[in-house]
């Protein structure tokens, strides 16, 4: 490797003193018109580029900002995430940051990873994810006065920065859509209870029905976890009741439990949009690939991960009047799978 | 945010100077042990973190490793760079590194982020993906002298450190498979004739053709680019073919072009397993929620991750006798979308 050109070199060509070439190419003083020519010529001539190391640490800065995700939800085929990741990569170059993702793996002390970073001066601020109530990362963070972002939200009075996408407004839009087209007997596929954002989206299904003078059965709520195999097992079990018990529609909380209700059905030789119509939320890129293609609810994610960016931009450079906390709204996206109910219904 | 410690403080405590500290605590030089036990007491009450910025500086090394992919790739639902990626951030944790993605453009020059992250000294090794025949940021960094492991490889000679999966062995056991469950007429969805992968992984598919002595028909091999809608095009045009000539299994470079293929068959109410064999590569985490569930060749992802960041740290640590070059097999999935084709074929 070649090694690298210092403020020495540079100094050494111009004929100058080391102190003088620092404090030049960082701005501090003037010289010589004659000199800061000689200077500049010399760093030019040298290919001279600034070490960053070296600049952050006088500014104290490191212009990195931390992300973590859990593992276990790489497992399962998150689109979402990595949009998101990509999303932020991108948004904060242009800002002039960089995303230094670190691991977090379940079981272990939450803030652990957080805290080594901190100590270490390794970044100016993080991203956190998948949030919940009482989060411990958040609490940590707010404890520490510790610059962060959160894409989620812990309640509903949260005072630290966030952005987070409408859930509630999300399966209001799906099961009002479902209601449209003439289906009674909505199942839903939720999180589980400990899940706030699970139980924010709920809400909305639970605010919809109500709207509509619907009775909400509580055997028509499944509470699971993250995966396909839970989507799969529970619809395993309505599709088990009679014809007349059965639910016509199922609307989950995310694609990948939807992908698991399709899997059940069609297994079952059930068609997906005329035997049953099935609703996701995320409307990950696979959604429209289906078939039949999945209507869902969109999460606007590159809007989110720009938003996170903006945010934390704002925090770090001192702007104390810009927005901190962001809710964006997201879209129906209709397709085959959501099909009207059979006319005997 | 609370001011940083710094060995300032830790000094001004201990009641020796600064440059004692230093020295102590980067463990160059032996002092009285009683200075030095009351120099780590001070560091300890004062919770003092030495700063990485400042230690790298004096190292010249960043600990981070720079990593790129194409954003257009992040379009189409990629979940291998999803796994790949968190593979890679979890090993070079544990080997006391950091990950730092940086976004590449399409259009822009493709070396220009890497110039610039050598340059500033912000990371010690790159990692590439997507690499292709002579590929200008391998050419690049062999020139800088720069380290590095590709992910793929450039050509069947390259000198650099890469990672590879054996995707010819992949289309082979593929194409065997489907020969094996009574397929003769068997399409392949390849990728354009430019890109060194999807020659390889062709190749794979002539060779068993040929050892079978089936003959290859050029109209049953689709070069095209790496999207779902090429996948559903191209097999839409084969099952407008008479029943005598149209294929019976379709093997695909990717999932995601299996999924178009087997979109396009079901939208014209075709039973995939059935009335066609499709089968995909990578086996991304959806094949399996797929109804039928796709035959798939599986890529060792989190193998690869853990073996490119092996090879950078055997490289930045100087370990010359380490292996530079891996090449990984693949692993057949069989599941219901590769079904035997039907008595009249």
């Amino acid at each position: 490797m070649k090694k690298r050109i210092t403020i020495k070199d540079v100094a050494a060509r111009a004929g100058v003193a080391y102190q003088t070439v620092s404090k030049v190419i960082n701005g501090h003083v003037h010289v010589l018109p004659e000199t800061e020519t000689r200077i500049w010529a010399a760093a030019r001539e040298l290919s001279y580029r600034p070490n960053h190391n070296a600049r952050n640490l006088r500014a104290q800065r490191s212009r990195m900002i931390g992300y973590s995700w859990s593992s276990s939800e790489t497992e399962q085929p998150n689109h979402i995430l990595h949009m998101f990741l990509t999303s932020m990569v991108s948004e904060a170059e242009l800002a002039g940051y960089h995303l230094l993702p670190f691991p977090y793996r379940d079981g272990e002390d939450p803030v652990a990873g957080y805290r080594e970073l901190i100590a270490s001066g390794r970044v100016d601020a993080f991203v956190i994810t998948s949030v919940n109530y009482d989060d411990p990362r958040a609490n940590f963070l707010v404890e520490q006065n510790f610059p962060f972002v959160a894409f989620g939200r812990s309640s509903a009075h949260d005072n630290f920065p966030y952005v987070d996408v409408d859930g509630a407004a999300g399966l209001r839009m799906a099961t009002e859509h479902l209601i449209s087209r003439g289906h009674r007997r909505i199942a839903v596929l939720a999180w589980p209870e400990t899940s706030r954002t699970g139980n924010d989206r709920l809400s909305g299904y639970l605010e919809a029905m109500r709207s509509a003078s619907l009775e909400v059965m509580p055997d028509l709520i499944a509470h699971g976890d993250w995966k396909f195999e839970f989507g799969y097992a529970a619809t395993e079990r309505w599709l088990a009741w009679s014809p007349e018990q059965r639910p016509t529609a199922i609307v989950a909380v995310s694609d990948i439990m939807a992908v698991g209700a399709i899997h059940a059905a069609q297994s079952r030789g059930l068609t997906i949009g005329r035997d049953l119509a099935v609703m996701g939320f995320d409307d990950v890129p696979m959604a429209a690939y289906l078939w039949p293609p999945l209507t869902s609810v969109r999460q606007p994610i590159r809007e989110a991960g720009r938003k996170c960016v903006e945010i934390l931009v704002a925090l770090l450079e001192g702007k104390t009047s810009a927005q901190r906390q962001v809710l964006l709204s997201p879209e129906l996206i209709v397709r085959q799978s959501s099909a009207r109910a059979l006319a005997q219904e």
